[in-house]
């Protein structure tokens, strides 16, 4: 179940990306959350769940990352925020509510934190924490992160210069680059920097996913 | 297709569930409707459609239950509510407009009700009626009647006390229950009250509609 | 990946046909958007993505058709609205964003022309324009054009009175009008005048789409 709370403050989105997020793989999610949460303005809130733990041990937290925050579960999610963020900033939720269910912490734990915090930066209910270690955390995976709504797929790899004309390879596929869809024939696949900075592999006019027969988890590589 | 009327008044909430409700299917859609209303302030309007019967001879009607509004149709979808209510008044609606498709009540004829009513509780068009006979109503259902997103499965049964350590058996199933998900392994099914108050049935981190082959319908029984 | 833009003016609706259109099909969608505009009032603002050809060659446009207004890609998307309009006037938008990228027009190009239209018709970055050749474009066609939520099947045919009591075949079926679904055994085709004024084929209480074995691009006629 999807929801969206919506505030007074124009600079302000307090955001849940349950729905459009990979189910159960908060760090396919968390990649796919950096590369979104770049096109919103500082102060932004983004409510974050993608949760599988929900009611277990790990924690409850909050992330400033670059002066925007987001209220979620300690189970990775975060993370790539936090490794490409200048600055962050951690907290633990230490608030309960009264009535606290154990299969929906999105609607009766963070998402009142994150309003909270969009009302001023209100920090009450949180304690300072260190962070989880990043140290083995990696800021970009060449891994497929994210099937859209058209079979097309994400990397949680960020296109820099240096993949300018490399092939890209995919289980048995070879896949070369090219700028739009139309330059290759209908039915075939490419690669390409993609609207929100990313390694992503779509075919024509087609379902990459059952194209190639790959899915989210599965490993490229680039020659 | 799906629609939403927002309102300048901030306490009132004119929500169509036709796209999330189980289609063709009041009845299960009745218990669904019941469980979640119970969120909404008072003075909130719903917008109903579930009808598979639009154009038919099932009359057109309002319901007032403890304070909240439901504009739809009456064959069974506002029956649940009203059976869980303190104080239950119903009307039919006589107003007709001037185009009333046949295949679209809920935009021609339910929504511009529902929005009259959010101004003010305006009546007009309505006549008072005492309602559809609830004698033989169930409050409760031991059936599925709602597939989530995620594969998790709603039953029409309210949770309480004297279920807890039952087990619940479905087709040649028996599931035990457990507070949280991740208390019991990885692909295993699980209930328990979920977070609308129900008797609900999920898998660890997979889809129990398809692990358990039920569907909205199917019967349960706890033991 | 869906968006919408809210603005402040209450008479204008900036919407983004991309999630429900047939993807990849600018021609089937023009049926569809034609048909469906009618209901917004004048001054309002479309912003239409179907757009296959993104970063290629297509111009991006602007059509102004009854006093709505359309912001998109010239690839037939936008043919049926003029087709049907009494007065209909073109802009080539000349204006490139700093950060183009080559897969999200949508976004990039479009969006902000939408959205700097309704702010009182500032024109500014287009240019007055002819318009595409639409001798030979057709105001209605006998295809499937859209397949809803429910598994019906709406068509390019705008419903006239000649049509009354006619069999509509399509494949080797043949198919009654009915008024209301209801009229017709469940599990039974028809085909009636729909919500929007188009021809529609549906099954009482089933998917048409499934039940007749058709898709969009399928041909029908009338006997």
């Amino acid at each position: 179940m999807e929801f969206v709370i919506r505030t007074a403050n124009p600079r302000a989105h307090v955001i849940n990306l349950v729905a459009d997020a990979p189910r159960c793989n908060p760090t396919a999610s968390s990649y796919l959350l950096a590369s979104l949460c770049k096109f919103f303005p500082v102060d932004s809130v983004f409510l974050c769940v993608v949760d599988p733990g929900v009611g277990g041990a790990r924690l409850p937290i909050v992330l400033k990352a670059d002066g925007r925050w987001f209220v979620g579960p300690n189970n990775s999610l975060l993370n790539t925020v936090a490794c490409h963020a200048m600055v962050a900033e951690w907290w633990i939720i230490e608030w309960r509510p009264k009535d606290l269910s154990a299969s929906f912490h999105g609607r009766d734990l963070f998402a009142p934190i994150a309003a909270q915090i969009d009302h001023g930066g209100n920090l009450s209910g949180l304690k300072s924490w260190c962070g989880p270690n990043l140290s083995a955390w990696h800021g970009d995976i060449d891994e497929i992160i994210y099937v859209d709504h058209y079979g097309n797929l994400m990397t949680g790899r960020r296109f820099i210069c240096e993949y300018d004309g490399k092939k890209l390879f995919i289980d048995k596929h070879s896949i070369p680059q090219s700028n739009t869809f139309g330059a290759v024939p209908v039915g075939q696949p490419l690669w390409y920097k993609d609207s929100i900075g990313l390694i992503e592999i779509a075919v024509n006019q087609n379902r990459a996913d059952e194209y190639l027969g790959v899915e989210i988890g599965d490993h490229l590589r680039f020659q």
